[in-house]
């Protein structure tokens, strides 16, 4: 999507691989909001720790990386020998696959890569095929959320106050995204409208990268605490919700996402607001039964004890030195503790619809449309 | 309450009266909860300037430090002259009263004591009358919250997990405070429980005051993301809920306060957890018609879009030197705007009762008991 950079507007993706330099060329996220940066890894090792480090994170852009990244180390390869790329390509594809062991999606996408490679008669062809395949791993993530935002635009009418949580913006994908993906079809379609962005705490992504890609892309917005949601739908201020997923559960339409979405959908359903939740098609999982056992992971208590933030002067007008420093301040009691669930899981019954790139599915409806949605 | 300075544990109230100085000593609630400090202000201007400047905040709290503010200005009066000692006393009253325009509390508070002085026939009878008044209203302040503490401690039984929204422990009022006075009361009862704190974004409050409070007593507690507590409430781990007021109308029973607590009350009636607000009998308004009227402050976007708290060093133990400097962090994107509504309204029909020093009365009941508590 748009960035602007120094007064000049240019398009950008989260990731995208230079071939000439073969490098992988990321949006260092960890930067954001307060620095717009494009990091270049130089090998598959690199890459790897710059999923591992959160350089770049969300389900289609680690995936989109991570084929970049054994596309990578299979293009580093020099020689013509097939076992030896073989046993090279095995050792980039495990490097890779250990940066982010609970996520599926970049395994999946490498295993796309390597099926292509399979193809190829010599290193040199197995060096091309790889390369178009992350390429096209890519085009599709991208494409995919295109379709979710063509579905998702026809919800959205010019006045509407909508609400989101947490960032499934394009910055969790190669582009578009998928909560913000309605909102940017319904932009170019000329609809106007205003957005309140969830702080998200503890960790604000819906303050920082969200907020930021609102802003880039000149759509009206407003950063919330967590807490004013409730108000804010009671006050009938808010007309429609959007959020992402990390896990959809096919048989239960069951839906795990960043912790407090479980909330929203609650007072969502208690004032009659449409509740949507965008995804593509891999985030459906088909196997597991219930959303309890869907693992929660239990983050560390400084996220929710602190904040991180630039340094900041309220007064900086009246002083000569303004700070610019990022820092973590601890916001808590020293001597208390914190539990810092990171995930909810949110029944089906308080779901509207689940926006996928095959349209706009009930959520008690995936099973049923399992087998269509498989061939989609 | 219990505070431990220096390996030493003694006894506080939030606000005490030195006679022989004739100063008013608070708790200087802006260090909290990094650094523990008494300040005693000199005159009724510095008292003034305290409450203004919120290094004592909470409706009980401000009620008697104004109190205590007027008896030291009246005890400030050198001389014998009546007609003088009342100028000068209104003076004292009015400055007082535009320490905080919209708090009915301190006004209510300096009325008791110019009642009281009335009955005096000298300069001297006057100013010791002032004194016993302020103390009076101090004292009942105590014993309103210990009745509060008493009725609500029948609801605890060992074991339970607490939920609690903000800060209405003792450091909004004399002692002992209001959500907080079942928790201290089963305390000394022997029983044993866990309290969830809400952090309460934007200002914290739940972080740093109330986790503050409750280590202090030496009672388990975990401070909770305000998007934690609907995930918790699903699996189990919540049993009650306590939170203060504002306001609540006497005659809808509905709730004014902190932002955020209308979305916990909706969270605890779909779990079927008991919701409880403790106030004293000062805060039910009797007058206004419905909940839609109270007025809901705006506060500044700065709120929402940072954080405050002690910069911090997270890998401190390896450096050489330890920062500790309180700094406001911006969080969000530093080109967006918030809205930070701070209080909402909670309907009755979401409430289990409201917890008083008379009793423990449903909310749809306080109308039909009016008069009876207007005696208690």
């Amino acid at each position: 999507m748009n960035v602007t950079v120094g007064g000049r507007t240019q398009h950008f993706r989260t990731v995208t691989f230079d071939a000439q330099n073969n490098t992988v060329r990321l949006i260092e996220q960890r930067r954001l909001p307060h620095e717009f940066k494009i990091v270049a890894t130089k090998d598959f090792h690199e890459t790897t720790q710059a999923i591992k480090d959160m350089v770049v994170r969300g389900a289609g852009a680690i995936g989109a990386t991570a084929a970049y990244g054994l596309t990578q180390g299979a293009r580093a390869f020099r020689g013509n020998d097939l076992k030896k790329f073989a046993a090279h390509s095995e050792t980039v594809f495990k490097t890779l696959g250990t940066a982010r062991p609970t996520a599926v999606d970049p395994v999946n996408a490498m295993h796309q890569v390597l099926f292509a490679m399979a193809e190829g008669g010599t290193v040199a062809e197995k060096q091309a095929l790889a390369l178009a395949a992350a390429e096209e791993f890519a085009n599709e993530d991208v494409r995919h959320c295109e379709a979710i935002g063509r579905h998702g635009a026809k919800l959205i009418r010019s006045g509407m106050k909508i609400l989101t949580h947490c960032n499934a913006g394009w910055l969790a994908f190669v582009d578009v995204g998928t909560a913000t993906a309605p909102m940017y079809a319904a932009q170019a379609q000329g609809k106007q409208y205003h957005v309140f962005c969830d702080e998200t705490r503890p960790r604000s992504q819906g303050a920082t990268l969200t907020a930021w890609e609102l802003a880039q892309q000149g759509i009206s917005h407003q950063i919330i605490a967590d807490n004013a949601a409730g108000h804010l739908m009671q006050r009938g201020e808010i007309d429609l919700v959007f959020v992402g997923s990390d896990r959809v559960l096919g048989r239960t339409g069951e839906v795990a996402n960043k912790i407090g979405t479980y909330t929203k959908a609650v007072l969502a359903a208690r004032h009659n607001i449409p509740f949507y939740v965008a995804i593509p098609l891999s985030t459906i999982d088909w196997q597991m039964k219930r959303g309890l056992d869907i693992p929660i992971e239990e983050r560390h208590e400084d996220e929710v004890l602190g904040a991180w933030g630039m340094i900041s002067n309220l007064k900086a007008e009246s002083r000569k030195q303004k700070e610019s420093r990022r820092a973590y301040v601890r916001v808590a009691n020293p001597t208390s503790g914190a539990r810092n669930p990171s995930f909810d899981v949110t029944p089906a019954d308080l779901i509207t619809g689940i926006i996928t790139p095959a349209g706009i599915i009930k959520p008690a409806e995936l099973m049923k449309r399992k087998k269509a949605l498989g061939r989609w």
